[in-house]
């Protein structure tokens, strides 16, 4: 059951008198829960007791904690049918896809819970002293990585559960031992509220200090300022538009102290696809491709909006079968009207250009909600001369780049804004004939795929998700994997301090068995 | 023999019309020297042949880039006296010093050399392809560092080698593949210009790409705002005042493409002196701290410039103690007229308060351009009521501040800004009744020293340089060590990516040998 309220550390509250609704894409209806939208006073009381559960959060151990993120991932499995029904609900995505991002979900709690119940982590260093050196004594200097403090997480519109309340960046932060306030998505605030109860629970169970964790409602932009603004703030997850994470960017920025802030934003994935392969395979590109950005109705990160060919005869047979391949395929419903109308808008700037020739236009009537795909086709120069064409358009949308020539796919490629992912599709010996393609592509993105689709992204250590600015806003970190913790600590050093008072991490006898660098050596 | 002109990668150039000259506080006049500053023509090719040039170096092999940082070492230490020479006369600073840190330069140089022909520090990470997996294949994905692209280094007044030209931001950038670009400072130009004549021959030496450095006078703040917005600058590396170091962050963050500024500021360096400690070795206490105040005319980033204590006849005897011993230390020149006359009206600002208690200044007549040292005292309250105390007086002074009780001193540390140091001094069995202060003190720092003193930055891989803003902007990197190539970097994906065109990290049969993270294990 969901009262719509906000979890102010272990508290449900209510106290704001905004209240909203969130909405049923699919049934085209509000759904039933008043939500209240955190006051004032209310998040500044989420900010004190994160602050003041940091002091006991920040030192607990890494067993202490895997149990507390394990048991996140328990209580999110035992709303079961519950939480499956209210995603839905709210997303207008099938169960199916709730389903899998639940397991996602549980899986990277569980993944965190087992990096830090392991310990090797915080890249514990030391350097002995050398009391005997010349011309001066080497004192004993130990680092490990430690937190950085409360964090707020910003909820996202289309990963309800694996990017939101107990999503990537929260289970991070919370294995990284800093509190966690998350500003809830509008479109998703039942789901969030349940899954907030679920960690609320398992705080509970295991001993955590109140405020490790609170979860706040919120229908505009103003609780979310109001967090980033706090001084007892000290970093800033979120996922979603580059307005939206360039305000945060530019509010964290702003304050006496500025703080961290990893936005994953804006990305249209660019699909380089060379010319042999087009001539051999243009019919399974298409298809392969067709799938590829109507996947979850084109409402991911990495949805491949941009495909990039040199002019041949292979390349129009390639558009047009995209084309037909496209139209094909069953519209699906969009997250919300809002997302739909978005994406509307956003279409409707690129089809109603000259310049631009629509091979694919999904004009039959659709249900309420539902995406009408397309695909658009542009030559190279125009892709250059025009910078609005390098907007994304989130959604079932994609738009191919017809260069001249190697030298002009190499001018688009570079002009390109900083992307999550880029794509060669190439016969395996044709790509070696590209490296300054290559090279351009590289330097655009996160993470290059080859012979493959940029959706997908796989939840491992060696994954990146992030990129050069706007894909994120601080390329040196990435979203998803274990690595993402790194966002939320800092090194630290001890320089000659008593072997018992230090953390069992860098205490001589390595109580905790964990891997540590030894004066230069593993 | 230094020209005084600019260089705009391997070429020597003074198109500007903008001319100064460095000055010998020690002799009171100005070096003979013209320096130009370098023209906006003149810094836009420095920027442009440093991205041209970072397209061939980002993937130079590790052992040409030790070999090119080994050389730049080497020819440093060819110049012999006459950077020692050159070094003295912009500084004031004595001949043991300028070889001492020309010392540890050339060894920063080294140690980021050996690290780089080793090559394991790309963190290379492999995820096998897991093709039968069910429901859904797993790809191939590999992770490693790559360079961020060309990065600005802005010269430190403090430290004309080891934090400036070749410095550990220099080092560190070119070890990790990024061109660099100095805007070198004006105090010590001739200095600036001479390691760069080193690192000039090393390039041309070596076979590296014209543009992999340039260096570039400057007189004012023009040429280092030039370079910040300058759209193919990717990163910047900064140390200095709060005041320079967060207008560049600020200019930063208003690019269309914000980037990550890495600075070095200000820090006052809080020292816990306890109860028992006081007792038992005050004499001893105040001798080694009036040693530390005045090292290098107190003019470290680490200088000790705040004490703590509880109010007792131990820490009044303390007081008085180290206001005499800082009377007897012979003064000792400042590195500039301008840092010197900012040391006294920093100094101005606090002893003319009439809450301030001055327990020693030197008044005496000293020579032109030597600091006047001092110690003053106030209450915790005092502290804790008046904001101006906590800015830092770059010289040899320090604020004892006396607290009612261990409260009051906590709730003095809780109010600090960020400090790069804190110092805890202490009897071995005392410290641990004062949890709560150190860890309060711990939140505020980067690196914490058990009974030694702040000054004397070892540099080791567990050595953290940096701390929570505003002792530096981005307390998740160190600006000390081997580590701090980190701030250059970024993890990047290669997904399924064809086996010989691999960076030869990532392929398969390991021909670096480096240490890789396997599935999981290292």
């Amino acid at each position: 059951m969901t009262t719509g309220k906000n979890y102010i550390g272990n508290l449900e509250s209510a106290k704001g008198n905004k209240t909203f609704k969130t909405y049923n894409p699919e049934l085209n209806k509000e759904n039933e829960t008043v939500f209240t939208e955190a006051s004032i006073e209310e998040i500044n009381k989420a900010v004190d007791l994160a602050s003041e559960a940091f002091k006991e959060f920040r030192i607990i151990s890494g067993t202490k904690k895997a149990e507390f993120l394990n048991t996140i991932a328990d209580e999110i499995l035992a709303l079961d049918d519950e939480l499956i029904q209210m995603y839905c609900s709210e997303t207008g995505l099938p169960e199916g896809r709730a389903k899998g991002e639940r397991g996602r979900t549980v899986g990277q709690l569980r993944s965190f819970a087992n990096l830090v119940a392991e310990g090797s982590w915080v890249e514990a260093t030391i350097d002995a002293a050398q009391p005997n050196r010349e011309p001066m004594p080497k004192s004993d200097i130990r680092k490990m990585l430690i937190p950085l403090g409360p964090v707020v997480v910003f909820g996202a519109s289309n990963f309800p559960l694996a990017y939101s309340t107990a999503g990537g960046d929260t289970a991070a932060a919370l294995a990284a031992g800093c509190s966690v306030i998350v500003k809830s998505h509008p479109m998703h605030a039942g789901t969030g509220a349940l899954v907030a109860s679920a960690i609320v629970k398992a705080a509970k169970k295991t001993g955590m200090p109140n405020g490790v964790f609170s979860n706040l409602n919120s229908s505009g932009i103003e609780v979310g300022q109001q967090l980033v603004s706090n001084p007892k703030v000290k970093a800033v997850g979120f996922t979603g538009s580059i307005r939206g994470g360039r305000a945060l960017l530019d509010l964290a920025a702003k304050r006496a102290e500025p703080i961290p802030v990893f936005a994953e934003m804006g990305s249209i994935n660019p699909v380089v696809i060379l010319p042999k392969a087009l001539e051999n395979r243009q019919a399974e590109i298409a298809k392969t491709y067709a799938g590829s950005i109507t996947l979850g109705t084109g409402q991911f990160c990495t949805n491949p909006g941009l495909l990039l060919g040199i002019k041949s005869d292979a390349l129009s047979t390639f558009v047009n079968n995209l084309s037909q391949e496209i139209m094909d395929i069953n519209p699906s419903c969009m997250l919300h009207p809002n997302i739909k109308k978005g994406y509307n808008a956003n279409k409707e700037k690129v089809v109603s250009q000259d310049y631009v020739r629509v091979t694919a236009n999904y004009e039959s009537d659709v249900e309420n909600n539902y995406a009408q795909q397309a695909v658009v086709s542009v030559d190279g120069k125009t892709f250059l001369e025009n910078a609005t064409l390098h907007l994304e358009v989130f959604g079932p949308f994609s738009m191919v780049v017809q260069c001249e020539d190697t030298d002009e796919l190499e001018q688009v490629i570079v002009s390109l804004e900083g992307q999550l992912t880029g794509t060669v599709i190439s016969d395996e010996n044709e790509v070696s004939n590209y490296q300054a393609v290559i090279a351009a592509l590289q330097n655009r993105v996160g993470r290059i795929i080859f012979n493959g689709v940029p959706t997908g992204v796989e939840v491992c250590e060696s994954m990146v998700h992030g990129g050069p600015y706007p894909a994120s806003t601080d390329s040196r970190f990435s979203a998803v994997g274990i690595a993402s913790i790194k966002r939320w600590v800092r090194p630290f050093s001890y320089q000659d301090w008593p072997n018992h008072l230090l953390p069992a991490e860098l205490q001589n006898e390595n109580p905790l068995g964990i891997k540590r660098n030894m004066n230069g050596t593993l």
